[in-house]
């Protein structure tokens, strides 16, 4: 650690619950170890825009339990790609990561904490090629970040969506009814399926497994036929019918604005009622699942990343991005990690589970 | 008591937490006094399709703490009005409240204990003019019956309402955001005012006082200018701008199929987005705020509503619907509930607090 | 408001849910009103010690659903009885309400909100009587204070005390167990009877109804008899026997020291079991009544007192404490409200209904 | 699977949250493959007494998210040595394996999933050394049992204690005290150690680390002098001072009954007192630890250790126990777990960062 002397800590990209137990983690294992930590505000941002600040113990105390970040993040700030307005109201994109490495040295960092997803890791790629000495922290709600087994926030966001697929459970239920309850997850189905598996969920869709509405109309009849009038569907945004596209962006081709029509809940739940005569109702959790208070389990996850991220500068060991594989925190080079997604195995154990104990994915008759 | 022995209870309308609250108290209570008591299933349905049952003490227990309702619900049983099939694939209105009436005396049914709302009350109404003796539960989430302050089922629908709103205060201000939280309320805005003040939002929409876009979007723009980069808006459902129509069934004329363009949560943020800015979010909770597990102050409200309608039963003061007034539990007759709406008075104290806290109604500038 | 120019806030005794949120309240209103606002540290001991310091906008902002007080309290500090050290090692009982005054006049305090228990209203009778302007905003988890039907805490305790008794169920049922569950309530039995009934306790002691262990174990006994091998107590700890004397300071006589025993719920479990032969457990929840975010209630109520504070300030309506009454905000003499207890009525609508739905107060046979 | 035609179920031990969700996966498991199913009532208690039932998807429906276990459980039926009364109003120990064996015959168990701890292990181990088929479930809240990292219940409990010490945190800091909460643990501090770490305790008492007063008062002190006035102490029930004994049993030796003078939590709160002149307080949350809701952590890994025992009941890999290691799902044979206990290795990553990050463990001067 002997050349060891200021760091900076930035976080980016969508909001995530531990990201303020990381920045509490590393800023105070790094002020115990007689560091200097600036914090940037708003991710790249605050290093394309020179901003930072000194953090001392007071800024991180308390912080440990609640959502968001106290840095700010910007998921619109890639240094590559970055929009400045030209004056005459226009906005061109420029590339300003030289302009970041000037901020960084400036400021004499030695090293930075960078505590991102997939978009976040792939700008510290650029940086580190450009000679900055930088950890990575894995941050993704929906846990589809390769090479680590788990991110902090995702058991979070699964609390929040097995919570109201409890909720609509008793209305369901009291009031004999189809319920799609649309979670997040666009490219994984980690949410869905760990969600819907937690609070018992009938039909669970997931991007990695293409649905036919036959087969969840099916399994909504079967169930009306053996007296359980009602059927709970937990399914991730970016669930897909065999053969077809993702919901997300859905517009109505007619229109002269882009009129979004609502994603794949919607959808299933309108041609489930239409289909079967069963009343059908569908919800959209979107942006709940983002925050709140960290979970104990994501607290002690997102302390023990930010710790591990401590110890990788202490040790050197730049250019690495924190991970948990196997039931242990190791790491990894961020390079390896950037463009890839980790999404559901179809073979997953707990896939085979579900199935074994009635749940439908939607690909095989009830 | 000496001629009643045995009395009816059925729930209708929409999900609302503490139901089974009710039914248990009401059952307990009657058992307990040597009543003999029916479920009946589905609301006015199951004395429209003879569906009762027998309940016993094991049959309520455990069932406090549960929400939803063990007899099941119905909101399309109108026994004025009910849609029966001709045979050839079409369906017919007709009145079936005689059938009704010839199924409870052929239940022998003393009296009917009925928990709902507007619609069932008015339901009720009907069967009390052809003799039925029937005593009122009120159930609204959105506490706008009228005649009683308040109404199981809506504290429990505030909290959940609550913590949607805490959960996305995290996300707002760590991204800098205006975040619109639409919340249920077509007629009158209680969630959305109880909500809105338990969790400190900046901005409060209600049906009862109609918004200008100006005054949110001057609201976010000042709080931007005082470096709170967020805003967060708590609108009923129901809220409409000064002028405009609600837009809860907001569909696009352009388009063949009635395609619903999303209400008004939808329609702020666009708005506030286009006009100012800044980057704008919304969210439509949804039908997660009917369900789960009432509170400890909805089961104790529930099981106080439940167990004066006993004692109205035994009292034989028929005819009459539980409220609560000025802190007292005590009855008003049904015919004088029906049909009537509880709103927000504009100069309620709640408002006239909030105002002086620095919440904008969006009726005035900021 | 001519004169009103300045205020000071102080928050005395034990800690209590929306102590923040009532800080909060007055402040927002009354820096919206043009007044400047010192908060007082550590409740009384803050005027002896003359600690206060300027409260702006940005001091309470995101205390609303932060437990405890950003001021401190102290429920040690009576300025009529103040213990100060003689220099020696010992201390000595001074009178030291001249002096508190003194340091509200050099800080040029208009007036002073008081936000406390019976014990800082009493000390408040005290100051109002040298000549300060005094508002009172009542404080108690117990909800035991005279004048008033619901004080601000109470609810998010009992919401605790309900969800520990609910937790205790699955165990006391799969276990066949009593479970004896002391909540706090020294003097009046309110959160025993809202949680109680919350989470249909078959027992409930408080300290209105002295209980007898026979009817207790009676009760415990008639459950197993019927097949329900589990019973659930819910204590307050000033619950008593018939004839006998509070728990809560039972020491052992034998002992040199003085040892505590346990408190009424750990007699209650250990008598139960040696006369029944049942498994018996107790637990003493303790002080996590006292903390944790207020609930939405509580966060409202909280306001709604700190709002009507304000405007009484402003009405000049000094020496007045805020209630609620019948449903409605209102204020009372400071005077009148000191040294009463607001018990439980033995006639309570709410005993009364427990009772018809079988719940035992222990003092009357099973 | 040819010749397994049906199975037996039970739950052995304290209770522990996902129990439930056991039992759910074992039982729709195999009657989706074909099998039958019985639940034994009490733990080997109902092996002993011949009590079992069938078990149908509708018993085990709706039973995810709840506590406690359907079956019922025991922890005082040891096989091995099990009382027995005389008839003269003594009790005698009895060898009543045989009669287990016999009882399981009778009822044509083909093979039997116990579900339970340590102690039920061990009574597994003897019953397979009679022949029995036996899949085992791993059980404990404290997550002590060796070969598996993890156990079903033990996050739950976290999420629990850690709720308390939010809790106390507020009332704490607001009265600038120390607040001592005893948690479970006897033999290991995996509850103390997480719930500790999740809510930032700033001392952490465990088993595996002996304390000294004098450090934590110590600490205390360390943290008054630098304006943080309060301390928060996770304390596990087993925790005991270098070259001491556990305080679990302590009882005062002057008295003729053995009365309980409290726990390694109120030895520290008064002791600390007693020696800071701070004020102290603690509390002992106890078996709400063991009940409630299981998290949604929690459902999933019992809904896989419960499916992966039915696949090992189909694989015939009898006398194997359920296990998580390494991330991964896997068994290990009963006989090697039996008498073993996982406690927490001192040089554990996760004391390395807590010490990192200020935390205490009370061994070393703060």
């Amino acid at each position: 650690m002997a050349s060891l002397k200021r760091i900076g800590i930035l976080t980016g990209g969508g909001d995530c619950p531990g990201l303020n137990a990381v920045i509490r983690a590393v800023a105070k294992a790094a002020l115990g170890g007689g560091l200097e930590v600036l914090g940037i505000e708003d991710g790249y941002l605050g290093l394309i825009e020179n901003r930072l600040r000194v953090l001392e113990n007071k800024d991180v105390s308390g912080i440990l339990t609640v959502g968001g970040t106290i840095l700010g993040a910007s998921n619109k700030a890639n240094p590559a790609d970055y929009a400045v307005p030209t004056g005459d109201g226009k906005w061109v994109k420029r590339d300003v990561r030289d302009q970041v490495v000037k901020h960084c040295n400036a400021a004499r960092l030695d090293a930075l904490v960078v505590i991102g997803g997939d978009g976040t890791m792939g700008g510290a790629v650029d940086l580190i090629a450009r000679g900055l000495n930088i950890i990575g922290v894995p941050k993704t709600i929906d846990n589809d970040l390769w090479a680590t087994d788990i991110t902090f926030g995702h058991h979070t966001a699964v609390t929040t969506a097995a919570d109201a697929l409890d909720k609509v459970h008793t209305t369901a239920s009291s009031h004999h009814r189809v319920m799609v309850v649309e979670l997040m997850g666009r490219y994984a189905g980690w949410i869905a399926l760990h969600a819907g598996l937690a609070s018992g969920a009938d039909v669970i869709l997931i991007p990695e497994i293409p649905f036919r509405l036959e087969h969840i109309a099916g399994k909504c009849l079967k169930r009306h036929k053996v007296g359980k009038g009602f059927t709970i569907v937990a399914a991730a945004e970016g669930a897909v019918p065999v053969g077809g596209k993702q919901f997300v962006d859905r517009v109505d081709p007619t229109s002269p604005d882009p009129i979004r029509l609502g994603g794949v809940g919607r959808y299933v739940a309108e041609e489930v009622e239409k289909t079967t005569g069963l009343e059908s109702r569908s919800i959209v959790l979107g942006h709940i699942q983002r925050g709140g208070s960290p979970t104990p389990y994501d607290r002690i996850l997102a302390t023990q990343f930010g710790y591990h991220a401590f110890r990788l500068l202490v040790a050197g060991q730049f250019g690495r991005m924190v991970v948990q594989r196997g039931g242990r925190i190791d790491s990894v080079p961020i390079a390896e990690v950037a463009g890839k997604v980790r999404t559901v195995p179809t073979d997953h154990l707990l896939i085979e589970a579900a199935r074994a104990l009635g749940t439908s994915f939607g690909d095989r008759p009830a």
